[in-house]
């Protein structure tokens, strides 16, 4: 019995031997429900995967076309730190290098639409894998909107503490390569200037900022997926 | 009139105030429907949404739960190179560097799944923005599986010929920092040990892989989506 993986990848053989043509109408549901003996909706859950995954384009009523130049979406995830380093066997642990209330600098008041002046919870932290240097974590918190009582966060990285008490409704994510300030090569342990991948995050509620996250991660950092 | 949206948002609202915990049940879909006074496939939107988010965990049978440590997911689009550059308002062109039939790396022949001795068609392509250097790609392509006549790659860059002409059924992708080395620090034109970003894909047909592109990103590069 034929399930919808195999009419999708059916349909990607006749993308790529050019038998349907970039750009080109392709048949109706019903039409290639029939040609392949199984339920519409079977053809329906393939269809509907190639055009989330940009292969096809899909309007109501104009038909479904092979995408001219498709653009291919990556799901990623994005773990707790701990579970991240869990997840290469390895165990975790966190060091607080510094906690204050802090005005932040303004292109990050700017960034979480914040005025200027105002005080937030600034923190360091180094997460470790097997005792080595992984990440080194700097957070702005917005510190008035989050539920109480608040931890100290050396018990509960702030990171953690976050995913699990604050839900969220929008954020974005960044990634960049950038050397290694002194700061950071101290803390890493690795020489100036070296290659780091950076994560940058920003996450609101409805109404208002919640936090920035930048995360510099050592040599050999990989971020994965598959699309 | 409510959309799903606004179900979404308070849905998020009540497991930030805790009125729902985490990992605990919230109510069915249709005691939602009925207090939200919308239709059920309006909470079930909202529902499948934040599932998908990895906000909720939803069982047949066993019903909805707040994740107790929900892992985001962040959606990322891979546009074509040409397409990348136009979108930020700067004009795209491209340099072919070398263009040769060679035996890849054992690395690169064995995360192709190829065995040793067989000949790829190796590309080095410069992307250029506003004539500026911008991404120095190295290509392995599968020539034997491609579909003919195959270009030379001077009018249509190999990236772009690939995703018009060339539809894949699975691959991956992955980022990572490196310091360059003299050949990228030559082609891009900055120093020795400058902080690049690195994408790494591989693409495979259901039967074959098509190619293996690694992307030099100069200083600045940033991938960045919502979450």
């Amino acid at each position: 019995m034929k399930g919808w993986e195999d009419i999708r990848a059916e349909v990607l053989r006749r993308i790529r031997v050019r038998d349907w043509q970039p750009g080109g109408l392709i048949p109706t549901e019903e039409e290639l429900a029939v040609e392949f003996g199984v339920a519409r909706a079977t053809v329906n859950r393939a269809l509907r995967d190639l055009a989330e995954a940009g292969v096809l384009e899909r309007r109501r009523k104009a038909g479904t076309r092979v995408a001219a130049l498709p653009v291919r979406k990556a799901t990623l995830d994005i773990p707790v730190i701990r579970q991240e380093i869990e997840a290469r066997g390895q165990a975790h642990s966190f060091q607080v290098l510094k906690q204050a209330f802090m005005e932040p600098p303004v292109p990050i008041a700017s960034r979480l639409g914040l005025p200027p002046g105002i005080k937030l919870l600034y923190l360091e932290t180094l997460h470790l894998a097997d005792g080595k240097p992984f990440a080194f974590e700097t957070r702005w918190l917005n510190s008035e909107i989050l539920p109480r009582p608040m931890p100290d966060f050396q018990e509960l990285s702030a990171n953690e503490w976050l995913v699990s008490h604050v839900a969220y409704v929008t954020g974005d994510i960044a990634f960049t390569a950038e050397g290694a300030g002194p700061r950071e090569a101290a803390v890493l342990g690795v020489a100036v200037g070296t290659a780091l991948f950076i994560t940058e995050r920003m996450t609101w509620t409805a109404e208002s900022p919640i936090t920035f996250v930048r995360l510099a991660h050592g040599s050999g950092y990989r971020v994965q997926t598959l699309v």
